[in-house]
């Protein structure tokens, strides 16, 4: 085994101004926080790539396209099934909730259904209102997105699976998580248009360590969160290795790492999201920001979606 | 909105003897135990269907084909990503196991990796063994199969959008599921090929009311479960109505409805599945029976997969 190597180094998945259609490419500015970029209405440039996110053969081509809307960078039905997920990956984000650190990755599941792109709207359901009492709630994480079938893996040949590193703001509806019935997460994790993804893909060989980056939240220009995934508790390597075991992982997966300290419900008073409220999750190695405003699906006296 | 009326009354997919392809199908005999017939070799004759699982326009054609392998009534990429299951929904179960009645669904996740057809052997991970540890456990369950997309349903209209029923054998490593950091279920019930799904899909207008469907399981010619629908704690309706807030059941998504009592892990002492016992769930209203062994991978000594 060896690592994957694609020609591309960061990946995004857009509509194109020239023709209409969603198409691949690389940001033709290395450097440029292409999430941050989309919603300051900046132009961005991406040379089209051919092929798809799990083609390991993708070609990046000198066709120049401009980005009119930019997407998740993998559409829900390329996740491989269900988005996995770890809980409590963070010493400092288990003690502010008041749970034991745990001796193995916790983890639960959600549909790709929750999935939603940068500058997407978050939707808070009917089933989760009125806010103040459901606790709506974000999570900046890494996620991993699997390039190649991974089963009983190990922890050194872990890394030689990735297809490289995006972000995710995994709201969290605090309620239903805290209090439904044998405190099982995945339902209240997994609510329609709920779980940004993005910006960038930024491959493997770009990120060769990926526990010494940034995560950065910030709701209504207040910073939140502010962490490094030096501080996981399961290093990428270990949370591959955990859930392979036994288990498939197909090509697209993704895997959410947890997050760090600074979430809403444990603060006195609780900062929960509401309608119109405007959020940034940052991740860094060249992953960039994800923007997106939270709206009340339905709510009385609010405008319907 | 109505029932939803298929031309199908019970549908099976297999590979027929005729064409070595995968087909639909509707056995010509309307009662025969499909599953149990496949087990005992005898033949099985189905009407060809066209169409796919969850278009509700299939033609019930008058080519009699001749089964040679019978499958899981869907395949994996046919689900809609997730396998929603119900956890302590069977009074009796949750009262064997110690833990209390939940007062809302207790809900986990299951990835489609999981999923296997009529016969096919159910995998004990290496991850997983020795067995006497980890007491892999049978549980038979009720399924039911979403034809249209259902999202904030009413209980009132919840069977609407019930494409049909359908038998799993929701196989659970006990070690796993009660020590795993956080108590979170998903992951123990995660391994791939552990998860019976069929035989047949029985179409909603042939149960009516699916509250009065027998449930029993077999291992190695011992009745270990004998249970009835009439006995869940979340009926069909409450359980879809509750799973669509907020979230899209997509097309042929699959809700495992939980076990009735009698499971291994609360015998004395506990009876746990092992490589070479031969296990049979049934699922009544026409379901049939899912007849699977069970092997242990890789295990020292014994035959590699």
């Amino acid at each position: 085994m060896a690592p994957i190597r694609t020609q591309w180094t960061r990946l995004i998945r857009f509509v194109a101004a020239e023709t209409g259609n969603v198409h691949l490419g690389e940001p033709v500015e290395p450097k440029l926080d292409v999430g941050m970029a989309f919603q300051l209405r900046q132009p961005i440039k991406a040379f089209e790539i051919l092929g798809s996110v799990s083609d390991l053969g993708s070609q990046v081509t000198k066709n120049v396209l401009t980005v009119k809307e930019l997407l998740a960078p993998l559409a829900r039905h390329e996740v491989g099934g269900i988005v996995r997920c770890l809980g409590l990956n963070y010493a400092d984000h288990a003690a502010e909730a008041k749970l034991q650190k745990p001796s193995v990755p916790v983890i639960f599941y959600k549909p790709p259904t929750s999935l939603i792109g940068p500058g997407s709207l978050v939707t808070v359901p009917r089933f989760a209102q009125p806010v103040e009492e459901h606790i709506p709630d974000y999570e900046v994480e890494l996620v991993i997105v699997i390039g190649k079938a991974a089963k009983n893996v190990s922890e050194a040949e872990a890394l030689d699976y990735v297809l490289g590193y995006t972000g995710a703001n995994d709201v969290s509806f605090r309620k239903h998580q805290m209090s439904a019935g044998g405190g099982q997460w995945s339902f209240s994790k997994s609510f329609d248009n709920t779980n940004p993804l993005g910006p960038c893909i930024v491959a493997a060989h770009a990120i060769p360590d990926p526990q010494h980056l940034p995560l950065k939240t910030v709701v209504n220009g207040q910073t939140v969160q502010n962490g490094n995934t030096a501080d996981q508790i399961f290093n990428v390597k270990q949370t591959i290795a955990y859930l392979s075991q036994g288990t498939t992982l197909l090509p697209g997966s993704l895997i959410l790492t947890g997050t760090p300290a600074g979430v809403g419900f444990v603060k006195k008073p609780p900062l929960y999201l509401k309608g119109g409220d405007y959020m940034t999750t940052y991740v860094g190695g060249g992953v960039g920001t994800l923007a997106n405003m939270v709206v009340e699906e339905d709510a009385p006296g609010k405008a319907k979606l």
